[in-house]
């Protein structure tokens, strides 16, 4: 009988690093096409990552549109044409797809990218949503540069997208038990970021005014945690993460009270937050600090050190994630 | 109650110019990324694109490679990187996804064509393949060129992938009702145009050697019909097309005599021929005479005179195309 090696028995990381292995591919989150051009590929499918019962398809749309452009901004460069590949079910109707469309435009316009092609199947099955996006950029950053003692920074807050999908999978199953319409107010913003995330532009062009060129660059979709330690592999550096530096919303403390999750989890794994964490030379300090929308988090320290967040009693709790730990 | 109006009922041509109307996207195979670049992207859906029942999955990875650089060929381009995401679900195992990589990785090695990127994502239900493929090319060729006289030329055959198609079908079902394996000899040639397609790199790379640049070209993905009625379209001509120049495999005349199949139709409306269709000015007659893999079918006439094929007894029929008959 034929050898049946169970995906998950290996762990995503090492599966895609299998598959691609003989291809040479370098671990970015877009890939180098010609010195100031990169080009990345996305794809949204229905059930994995995003659930139709409570995703607005203008929203979805959106999000779409998003995620493909923090694969560029996570280059340190601006996002500039699209393609965008759709298979819809039969059940979907025209009204439906325009919505989806209508989300697209909307984010297409906000952030001055021209949708150049795509293709439009029939599925048997869910709705996919394929995108591939192209950006330019006068200095492409890769995840690979950091060296110790630069600075670690992210953009925006964390966590506040996983809280916001903790809250409509609760209300999903209250509904389904009670037929109650669902209980949103008061997360707002949980809900915004869940659903229609924005992504950093305006932090990259603030970068280039500046004229600060960050060592190393990656987008936050699986969580810090996550981020941390691809930036740490790909670098070869270790890192030190202040806990109370940590930007994280007031609701997601609110909602995390709520429901008993701890928020700075929901901040290191929780996903979804379409942020960047990226690292600048010392001597960017003054730039980065007057930044609207940058925190500095922490430094880079040499890899045998590894990487950790540091609480505010001093103690070192090692950073670990899901993705990482399935690779042991 | 809101309107929800089927996508069947506008037709696909249809759907899709109305969604992608307030983009103006221009229909090409590919987009023009700059001067002398394209760049496509194609979805290939399990149950819609493929069955996995008949289909060994090196066959696929080799395909989908081949559905993309066609997009690339098809603009006059040499297809040169391509990113590659799945859509992989649960019941996959690893060697299974190294089977479908494998043949990816062999019609890369084929077509010269450089992986440089992609994404892989659990999927809930089918197998989900996306492409996106970027070409370069100096002589850049639209579907909106052709001129009255212009010949018309096609690489290749038709109707072989169908009939391949038509095949495993059959067998599929004869499979399902008795157990036994099915019977495939005598239709290598069919299988193989069905399976492991292969795209026309020598003749785009001819055409340069020769210095003949066409004035329209399209591929032949959904029939030799919808191909031709798409460029007369765009380039605002009819066409006259001669039923004995189209060239149609031995294996193709068999199985259709055997499965009672008209293999005109087969060449005209089956599809999956990766196959090019494109208009040179009369002054290349010769260069393209000459050229192998390359037979000239007919020409172009004016707008008013329509499409259409035109029998040895000299009788004219009106081209049409099941996609096109649905837009009316």
């Amino acid at each position: 009988m034929q050898t049946r090696t169970q995906i998950a028995e290996l762990g995503k990381v090492n599966f895609i690093e299998k598959l691609t292995s003989p291809f040479a591919i370098e671990a970015d989150d877009a890939a180098i096409l010609d010195n100031n051009r990169v080009i990345a590929s996305d794809m949204l499918l229905e059930g994995v990552d995003f659930d139709l019962q409570y995703t607005p398809l203008e929203h979805l749309g959106y999000k779409a549109v998003t995620a493909a452009a923090s694969n560029i901004l996570a280059m340190n460069a601006m996002p500039k044409e699209i393609t965008i590949s759709l298979g819809l079910s039969a059940r979907f109707s025209v009204e439906e797809s325009e919505a989806l469309y209508k989300g697209v435009h909307y984010a297409l316009d906000q952030y001055g990218i021209r949708l150049i092609g795509g293709n439009t199947s029939a599925s048997m099955s869910g709705l996919v949503i394929a995108t591939t996006c192209i950006g330019t950029g006068d200095n492409i950053v890769r995840r690979s540069g950091a060296k110790t003692t630069d600075l670690l920074c992210i953009t925006g807050n964390l966590g506040a997208a996983y809280m916001g999908m903790q809250l409509l999978e609760r209300e999903k199953r209250a509904v389904g038990k009670s037929g109650i319409m669902p209980q949103l107010e008061g997360y707002n913003y949980l809900l915004r970021r869940q659903l229609q995330p924005t992504a950093p532009i305006s932090v990259v062009k603030n970068l280039a005014t500046e004229g600060v060129v960050p060592t190393a660059m990656i987008d936050i979709t699986n969580g810090l945690a996550s981020a941390m330690l691809s930036l740490c592999q790909s670098s070869q550096c270790g890192a030190r993460i202040y806990l109370e530096r940590i930007p994280i919303a007031s609701e997601v403390f609110k909602l995390a009270q709520e429901l008993q999750i701890d928020p700075v989890v929901a901040a290191l794994n929780g996903g979804d937050d379409f942020e960047l964490l990226f690292t600048v030379p010392l001597e960017h300090h003054k730039e980065i600090l007057t930044m609207a929308g940058v925190d500095v988090i922490g430094h880079v320290v040499a890899v045998d050190e590894g990487a950790a967040m540091v609480t505010p009693d001093g103690s070192e709790i090692r950073l670990q994630s899901p993705d990482f730990v399935n690779q042991m």
